[in-house]
């Protein structure tokens, strides 16, 4: 038996075949979306618009599918034996869809308007919607984003819907309802027509749209304080979620012959990329999986049913990543973007350096350099989430060399990463052990791994995989493909027979640990003093950037 | 009437043929000295010690002179028409000299022994003697060292003289006084063979010596308790000291016969190089003269005579620079080094990458970069006077530029500038309203000079002239030889009459001033922080440092 998984990133569709007896990965195919800029249509005069068009999804999901299924052949696999498919995508990108959910983009009225496309989540058109909706939940109903940190974001589900209300009535008039781009693909895949029998995943709707029990999505009077219209539109949403062990439904006539795949075959509940990703790296009660990219994306799962709620962290939902767990999801703005950074805009130099930089800074010695940076350039997302943090470097001398400088940024995210750990251990019951990395850079850099092994004080290991998105999906597809077949078994055992971890493990070196032990002592005073009210150092970045914004707006 | 100036540098002597009349540089000639790297003597063995030949001094002073007539010859003038010879030298360079008052690296016996040699300003390896300086005055003593900033030099004096009666007893023993270079070049030129009949000149004495009135140099009971054999030594240094308007002797047979000049010329008392620089530049009551090379060197004049110590200003010494004022020294200990040091070991581009900086950051308006730094990577010289503080800079994003940090590195210094401004204008009756710069960067790089006007407030000129030291001397030896001739002229008039400025004045531009005033309130909340004690942030420069010099030294 075989499972397809499918994930859908932010230019591409990837997809790849799991063989589910051996959990071996068969093949894989990755299918770009053809509109706009790589998949997306910007606005030449609105720079934070981002937004996809659903035919997109639909169509490149076909080809990497049927791709997926020729290379299959070539091996020898029947598309017969394929039982289930799993469905990751970004979060949250919403999108407006008809009565019969389909998507108001494929509608020949809508079908320029990319207003009624879906919003990508890096659509960062609705930050006053945002701001709104924080403030009103600050004043009325601080519950609702305690547990998303405290700050509900403009790449959020509400944020866009409420923009879209603005600035296209008729686009939000023509909408029957809206849906995370997680919920759509396994809907439409299934020929659901009906948002009734439409499933609506727990990820997207904790996380990104403030859905709590007992009253599931944000209260009708709270709406109507926003907006009537948001209101009335509620009731065209959801009150249940499901898990990601749900069925979403199962594949359709007209699918079924387009991919060339058996009829009737389950699809899997969709989930964000990062909590799918979590399940293909092997999350696991107290195992932190870190996503080490341009930014971080941490997860973690707990059987401590006791937290709703961690101060500073960025979300916190029951049963979100797998069954009978809470969810943690954090993270950190700027990490490969941070050193990335270093390098090009400042050192002018190209990607080959990194290596170069590397190798003299892994013969430095914990606190050799002297220096001390804060991982602040693109703000901090998690503990203090405050965007309006910028980044800080000192302990310089005339002697201080540029490999310093790059060691010194690669430490800073480490101390950052510290500070999460540090905060999640501050709750009951979380303790961990173990930490688990993925990425690029987790890969390819063995002195970031080793550094982060000496500051986190604890053995880093690493996933032997790349595309532990897609993995994530196919484990979920496989696992409801099994259940629908009456096969007992549960979804750890189908990770654990999956997902690969290097046999090299990072463990800390006991020297350097006392050496970044004393350090992040430092780091945190720095960290606390110019990243907390009531210290008098708290006004000096938001002074400068509010400074730098009025000055360069005045150009 | 002509006069020549000698500056005696790191590592060569100029000479600069002065025509007193119109004040016009007629010639100049430079020599290097020929022994060790560049005229500096250092050892394989310990990095800190830099000492000088002083046969060196006297041959290339030779060498240099001669050059400099035999020019001037060819312009028609004769070495008759020569009335009078003034020096600058570097300082602290103090040398020992048996009772005829020859340097002992002069006779055979130690003529291989660097000890017994000139020790060079930067020769640093009297540290331990200068704590121990330090920590008796602080005890015993403590106005000794408030007009020099509170701390007492490694490069100093007595400190350097009580290092080598520990580490070189013989030579100690051998000294029958030591003197600075800008004492020993006069005496040697004059056939001085008499401690008796020896000038020693102000400041050499109050700026590095803590000669105060009335007691003189520190009092016997003092030395006493460093070492016996200091307090023996007093006596053969000297009680009283000379202005730099005296005469420090005439030209001897000897002399003015190896260089070709009318016997009998007076010599005017030595000065201390920056001292006398700031002559050439044309100092006058509260106008301050900026030398802004590698680091900066400040010296103010005032005509208020109750100013003895200012807090956190490397020195006040009455009438140390011209007769009548009390002559005020300060600096920044990194300028141009600081933007070299980010150039060459950051970036890691060739001299020629500061225009390309400068032209880029040149586009930017005050504020726009979001940047800002302290300038501290030499420590902080003034106003805090500590040499264990280091760099910072923070408001960085994932967009900053090379560019941004190089004018936010340039900005930093002059906000250092402007806190020592500030302080000297604290004390009563000190108003500065104008900057006069020297040295290369003023010259080189109008950017720079506009931050300045911006930042300080004030308008910025800039002295058109790259020998100032050397013209400063010449100034002093033609005031000497016009007062020796019956002349009747003022030093103001000789000044009036040589020193020339830029006619380009750089003015500040007040919308730019107006947010750099801003951009300062933040400066300085980061340098009283990071930089004074009882402040929460004031270990963590020191710390790091700590930890930087232990894992270093641990290699």
């Amino acid at each position: 038996m075989y499972s397809i998984g499918l994930d859908f990133g932010t230019n591409s569709v990837r997809s790849l075949l799991l063989d589910l007896n051996y959990g071996k990965e068969i093949a894989s195919a990755v299918f770009e979306y053809k509109s706009g800029e790589k998949g997306i249509i910007t606005s030449k005069t609105n720079p934070y618009q981002a937004r996809q068009n659903p035919a997109d999804y639909l169509e490149s999901m076909s080809e990497s599918i049927i791709n997926l299924i020729a290379s299959a052949k070539k091996l020898g696999i029947n598309s017969e034996e394929i039982s289930g498919i799993g469905v990751a995508a970004t979060a949250s990108t919403p999108l407006p869809t008809d009565e019969t959910l389909t998507p108001l983009g494929l509608i020949e009225k809508f079908q320029n308007n990319p207003n009624a496309f879906a919003w990508l989540w890096k659509d960062h058109t609705s930050t006053k919607e945002a701001d709104e909706i924080t403030n009103l939940a600050k004043k009325e109903k601080p519950y609702y984003i305690d547990n998303c940190g405290g700050s509900y974001s403009s790449e959020w589900f509400f944020s866009k819907i409420f923009h879209c209300l603005k600035a296209d009535p008729e686009v939000f008039e023509a909408a029957f309802t809206w849906m995370e781009l997680c919920d759509f693909i396994p809907a439409a895949l299934c020929g659901i027509k009906d948002n009734k029998n439409l499933k609506r995943s727990v990820c997207g709707a904790g996380h990104k749209a403030m859905y709590q029990n007992p009253h599931g999505l944000p209260e009708k009077d709270f709406l109507e304080k926003l907006a009537p219209e948001m209101a009335v539109l509620r009731e065209r949403l959801y009150t249940e979620v499901s898990l990601l062990d749900d069925v979403a439904g199962f594949l359709s006539d007209e699918w079924a012959k387009r991919l060339g795949l058996p009829v009737g075959i389950p699809v899997a509940v969709g989930g964000i990329d990062a909590h799918v990703g979590a399940i293909g790296s092997g999350i696991e009660d107290n195992l932190l999986i870190k996503n080490l990219g341009t930014s971080s994306c941490d997860i973690l799962i707990t059987s401590n049913k006791t937290i709703t709620a961690i101060e500073g962290i960025a979300g916190v939902v029951p049963e979100s990543v797998l069954p009978r767990f809470t969810g943690i999801e954090a993270g950190q703005a700027a990490v490969g973007d941070l050193f990335n950074w270093y390098v090009s805009k400042v050192l002018k130099r190209d990607v080959s350096s990194h290596q170069e930089l590397t190798e003299q800074a892994s013969k430095l010695k914990a606190g050799e350099s002297g220096l001390l940076a804060l991982d602040w350039n693109n703000g901090n997302r998690n503990i203090l989430a405050d965007q309006k943090l910028t980044g800080l470097i000192l302990g310089q001398t005339t002697q201080t060399t540029d490999y310093e400088i790059y060691r010194a940024l690669i430490e800073a995210s480490a101390f950052g990463a510290l500070s999460i750990i540090n905060r999640l251990e501050e709750s009951d019951n979380i303790k961990i052990d173990r930490v688990r990395n993925c990425g690029g850079i987790a890969n390819k850099n063995p002195m970031v791994m080793q550094i982060y092994a000496n500051i986190l004080g604890r053995p880093m290991e690493v996933v032997d995989n790349s595309q532990t998105v897609a993995l994530g999906a196919a484990i979920m597809g496989g696992f409801t493909a099994l259940k629908n077949s009456g096969k007992n078994i549960t979804i750890a055992e189908l990770q654990k027979r999956s997902c690969r971890v290097n046999e090299k493990v990072y463990y800390p070196d006991l020297e350097s640990a006392k050496i970044y032990a004393k350090l992040y002592n430092i780091y945190k005073l720095l960290h606390d003093s110019f990243g907390k009210e009531n210290s008098e150092m708290y006004s000096v970045m938001k002074d400068l950037l509010e400074i730098k914004i009025k000055e360069t707006s005045a150009d």
